[in-house]
């Protein structure tokens, strides 16, 4: 018989009595906040159209890398996951039969933030009881299609019964923002806005970067052929963006590098970017340029800055060769941040109309650079903890090694930067929950009073990032 | 009068009542389980002639490089403590002396792995009921002395107590696994089997290592003098040690640096390196290439191939100039995987028939590099914490920062990795003990059922490892 | 009205009751011992001159970097906190406006030390007993200023009251320490030593490093145009500074690099060097000669060293331009020591008579390199966790992470590495409560004894200090 699937009242409370009664007092005052998701990756199109999502696999296993890099490394192939390859070879079609084989190895997610999330979708949003495995698989797949073709799951309907305030999506500058713009003009109220992440017209090593910077002339009616109609381009499409209510720029480089070179040479290392010809030491001296370009922008027009640094992307070779980017192969590498970002601040770091959010994959950044630059610079914030991060052990270390010397105030609340957009009202609440033990423990050892903590609580859940963002 | 010497029941076990007493539910289910020891240091020789053990400072102190560099560090030289120099001058000979020495600066061990395994070794091994320190010195000399010429405390007899299934020890190519095929051709039930470890006919700054290529091809009748006969030495010599039951390698680098060079280059790097004459940086991508070349062995024949990079040994130039390699004056170095394995990752990584297991002594990789990658390439498994790890906190702090990312099947469970035989029990107790509480914690904040941990209790503690290794 | 301040008698221990109990029992023993302060930055005119304090602004706000970084951080300027420019423009004069500033602002510190320390100085020294905030900032500037006026606010008042046993300060070579003297010849029997801290005269890179070695020649008398005679000018005032009692120097280098070279060319260097002519590169292997030889003289005159290593000092341009060194903006770098050190210990790490105290802030060198190196090295000791990581949550890591592999023995107990006199009592007591509950978490998992534990608590609140710095 299948086992019961039940979410604990108290998971990821303490164990201890003291500390768990006041997470629960403070969770109690924030577990039914709205959720403000400034920084992620769900589709605009869902909100735009409001079509019913189609299947359990489609949904929450092809689009979901956490998920299908954990059966990889086991040995199961993307091709049985039905994940599509790029020269159209015949992979699996049967989405029942990849939901079977994911069943049956759900016990390899034990011990992941995955779990913990699949858990919670499976039991909050779509009631099941059962714990899934291979028994359990079609009794799964049937009651979650059957769920997902009714007008309670269609994107709009979950988007307000998750209580989302407000959510971000990334899109390039080459977008046109239609479904944005569709969502704006359409008399539904949710808010989904973008944010600006030109990596594609910045980073001289992105698929398609010499004839997306031609695009990006031709979209704005700038001239992309010189570095100054480059500027301009950009200081247009981030005014486009703007006028559609984004609040933020996302920049996702290998390193935290920044540089500001004179103007005859960048105007001529512009030269052999768009040329296509830059050889990695030139490309990644652009994107440290344009970083600090990006941050005199964001001066003028008020765009948050972010900056997500320090990841290897698309590391195997063979899949990547094979299924193309983004299948859960990218690897975090060191990352350093007190020099490499030094040119952009000692051009930008004290102008007081200008935040720039730090992430980081490289946890050794914490206590040794991050809280010490984001607990100086007036511009600089903390990011929540990122990606393979965002887990409950992830969020304690954050907080343990943040805190002292950052104080909670230079952080913003809490990013679930995700495409799984049933996902969201489960890592939120595991943020929550988490950041309600921590200051439990601050107020079980006298660190902090109940008060305090109880301010910081609404702050942590709702209010920081809604300010960082300028929501 | 002499401290009682008392094991707790419950020791490493968490004080919160709630996960103690589940970690006991959990413990009791694995600590009988029988030692699978896939790597380690022991001493063929002892198993294939059982001889009894001399004295206490022979088997505990002289050969413990974890127990003397604790004195040494607090100013007791080598010479007193009768490690002998290489130019043979005179030092301590008395080995009740030197046993006094140890009893008496027994304290500066608070707090370190090495107490835990050695109390537990007097009390559970030799039945000793006070704590060591001046005064009880000659008791426990005596006591362990006398024990030690007991048929009980043999070998054979001792390896059957403690349950050991199988246990690995580690030899150079250029050993003829002697011992290992007197214990196979025995009427003795024992399985000792040997670990492939070719780094002194790989490593060309490896002492003596000119000769040791030549030597290799004598014992296997290949042309060293050639790239070609060299790699079909290895080849022959694997096939070698598979026969006596062998199933897997060991590297021991100083970085985890992979290449693959084009053949004629390392063809020509090959000349250079059997010359003799190789710089650092030459000695390093000769290693790197043979990583990847070990590699696409282990593809063909099914060794498991092991990687333990990051240390710079004998760092104490005094030391070893006088007392040679090996003197507890190995520290560890900054190391990187990312990179640094894409070209072996590349060739080999999504080989289904390859098993990878990487161990490291700087923590930092852990959820930045390691887990990433176990947590996505097929053939990565992670090894245990290491050396200085093998410790209570860095075995929690090894769960802490794996887990989430690469689950628990992408480890291996536990190494002992040591040539004090005795502990051996001692070892993988700690590891059990530290496995279930933390399993026990994951239950108590509802991130496990306890079904789940019980399951994994035992794979941690038994299955993985048997598996991981092909046992 | 306002919230009550009080101070739990049970702060920083852990909520778990067994352990809370032996933190308890600890503590008893340690809370009320002496203060060693081996290490600090208090002024030492205080103690000669004994007159009051001024004001609350200019004795807490006002040189503390931890207190200005986090209110500039959150947007409140330099000038608005009073802090003096170099060019002498206006800038908040007004002491009280100051106080109520950061009164208003003082929420920002929730979860850091700085809290802890200043509401212990609040509560215990000046017996406040509502929090400080908006509200409430007038009646602590009034009672503070009051109280500073009084003959029991004097410096040495409060120096016998905080029961300090010894204090050290740091002083540059070429100060008279006339301070000093000054207590000396007093029939105050307070006990204020200097520390030999040659960096303006080392660093080639220091402001004024030129003439400093001009000047370092006319007060020692040696000619400080060869390298021979700038040797001996070291040794001269190192001993000039021994005689008035001081048992140390103190090295705050950007890297922990050390080497030494042929004595041609570091003659050949030093002429570089003294024209100020050297180059980044010149300048750090000038450093690094000069932290041998520093090592040298120790092996002599037996100075106890210290090595403060990797701080991006003055990182922010535009405060350094303008409010010049040390306003808060100095950012630590990845630090290594393995490889950096060895040519030091290659030539004086195995030397009897040597003391040297390795700090860090960056914590990934504890586990990786400090600790193996502590654990083996005769001359290497640990001191405490610096800086930023003088926090709760940095201490409870330094012991996580340094105690299985270097033990107790190779630590040094605390510094309070301050100039914020009054705080130090404060900061004293952090440390031996966090140290207490790290002992009771030991005990109560059965990795130590309560009797062992006993002994250690005095050891870390005082021996170990006293021994290590030969006070």
């Amino acid at each position: 018989m299948a086992k019961k699937l039940q979410l604990h009242a108290d998971r990821l409370f303490s164990s201890n009595e003291e500390i768990r009664n006041i997470a629960r007092t403070l969770y109690r005052s924030v577990k039914d906040l709205p959720i403000i998701s400034p920084h992620g990756h769900t589709d605009p199109a869902w909100f735009a159209h409001d079509q019913n999502f189609d299947n359990a696999t489609d949904l929450l296993i092809k689009p979901d890398h956490y998920v299908f890099r954990m059966l990889y490394s086991q040995g199961i192939t993307l091709a049985e996951l039905g994940i599509e390859t790029i020269a159209g070879e015949s992979t699996e079609t049967d989405n029942r039969k990849i939901w079977q084989l994911f069943a049956k190895h759900y016990y390899l997610f034990r011990g992941t933030p995955s779990k913990v999330w699949l858990d919670t979708v499976f039991a909050e949003i779509f009631n099941i009881d059962v714990v899934l495995c291979e028994e359990t698989a079609d009794y799964y797949y049937d009651t979650i299609n059957a769920l997902l073709k009714t007008d309670a799951f269609k994107p709009r309907a979950l988007f307000e019964r998750f209580n989302i305030e407000i959510i971000s999506t990334t899109e390039s500058p080459l977008n046109d923002l239609a479904h944005h713009k569709t969502i704006n003009a359409s008399d539904w109220q949710g808010k989904v806005i973008s944010a600006y992440r030109p990596d594609p017209v910045i980073d001289p090593e992105f698929e398609g970067f010499v004839s997306a910077i031609k695009y990006f002339g031709e979209i704005t009616g700038e001239d992309t052929s010189t570095f100054s109609g480059y500027l301009l381009a950009h200081k247009k499409r981030r005014a486009y963006f703007k006028a559609t209510g984004v609040t933020s720029t996302d920049h996702g480089h290998p390193t935290a590098k920044t540089a500001y070179l004179e103007r005859s040479d960048i105007e001529a290392l512009y030269q052999v970017v768009i040329s296509g010809q830059a050889n990695a030491e030139q490309a990644e001296l652009f994107r440290a340029h344009m970083l600090t370009e990006m941050a005199g922008m964001s001066v003028e027009d008020g765009l948050v800055m972010q900056l997500h640094p320090g990841v290897s992307r698309n590391h195997n070779q063979d899949v990547f060769t094979r299924f193309g980017r983004d299948k859960g192969a990218d690897i975090p590498v060191q990352c350093s941040y007190t020099e490499q970002l030094k040119p952009l601040l000692d051009k930008y770091g004290t102008q007081p109309n200008f935040t720039f959010i730090l992430f980081t994959l490289d946890e050794t950044a914490y206590s040794r650079e991050l809280a010490p630059l984001a607990g100086h610079y007036p511009c600089l914030r903390l990011g929540p903890p990122w990606w393979f991060h965002d887990s409950p052990e992830g969020m304690r270390r954050f907080r343990q090694q943040m805190t002292e010397t950052a104080g909670f105030y230079n952080t913003v609340g809490f990013n679930d930067d995700t495409r799984a957009f049933l996902s969201i009202p489960a890592r939120h609440d595991v943020a929550r929950r988490m950041d309600c033990n921590w200051l439990a423990e601050l107020v079980s050892d006298h660190r902090l009073t109940l008060d305090e903590a109880q301010e910081l609580a609404v702050d942590l859940a709702y209010n920081l990032a809604k300010k960082a963002y300028k929501l």
